[in-house]
């Protein structure tokens, strides 16, 4: 199987929390990094999602936000990773980044030249990656 | 009216599940496919939505994640369509993908070069598209 | 900071719905535009979001959806800003299109080239934005 979401990451479900139509799930990769889902609670249940179960969590690029500098905003994205730039890929209109975390995962990233340049994003700048809950897509072993 | 979305699918409600928030809209389509979207309660009111309702789903060709191969994971993504790779032009940084489903319908996609070259997508092939709940538009006839 | 999100709104917290797992928050700009965005309760929390407060909406440019023409459907997402086209670049495979709101304020989507064909993007010509709720970012100072 292959899959076009640029962003995976394998973990362990170490939270769950139910609601009416959502659930909030907390992944906890081996590295240690944290990813938070919002899926239906239709999922959680035909997927069968329980704290102690491996999951894995996707991301398509055009879905992260990049952010560098001193943060002087606070934001609500659940999924704030902390990273280097490895890549810069300038197109006609985008361009494509890939970050790499502490723990060794790469992020991958898409988004408007514009924001490149106005980012200064180069190889070795500090960056972080921003992803809503409600953008990840979760996997269990089929 | 013309919309940017190049996803569209046109159907009667047959399921709809309150939540504080948040609500559950399944759609069926003429050809028996079926969309769930996730829409906020606002919505939910002020488009009079209720099973029965005639209503079309839209999604950004961007927001569609692409797979292939035999799934050795199971997705979260309350839409999940199999079909047959009809198109693919590859750009700069992205290739869109148009991928026809058994009913008629097609469904494009946005990825980067980079996983259109990993999942080997050239006319003929078969697929999937994952589409989350929480990313589709619905809209009801003024 | 910089951030890569093309889309920035300021404004003051105008409404907050609470649900099990997700909230409603509405803002409203010093020039009145209403942006309405889904987050996760966790957030709430954090952020110490409530009505009265300062905070900052985000979103990326392929997450806006272009409409043009007499609206002969209504749409589920809480955010729709009519504008004036004022810039359209074309690339190989994505347009990004820049769109003036009336009270000053520019939107910016990537769509596809065969979407900005299909809707006749030119500058000067009047479009809508539509954003859902659940793709907004908010910020509050830090």
């Amino acid at each position: 199987m292959k899959i076009s979401a640029r962003n995976t990451f394998e973990g362990t479900i170490t939270k769950l929390t139910d609601g009416a139509v959502n659930a909030e799930v907390e992944l906890t990769t081996a590295g240690g990094d944290k990813i938070v889902a919002i899926v239906t609670e239709g999922s959680v249940k035909s997927l069968g999602l329980a704290v102690g179960k491996k999951a894995v969590a996707f991301a398509k690029a055009p879905w992260v936000t990049l952010m560098t500098g001193e943060p002087t905003i606070r934001f609500s994205t659940r999924n704030q990773l902390s990273g280097t730039v490895k890549k810069v890929i300038k197109g006609a209109i985008n361009t494509e980044v890939a970050l790499e975390l502490p723990g060794g995962t790469t992020v991958n990233a898409v988004i408007t030249n514009e924001a490149a340049t106005d980012l200064g994003l180069k190889e070795g700048l500090k960056a972080q990656a921003l992803i809503k809950a409600s953008h990840i897509i979760l996997g269990v072993p089929a």
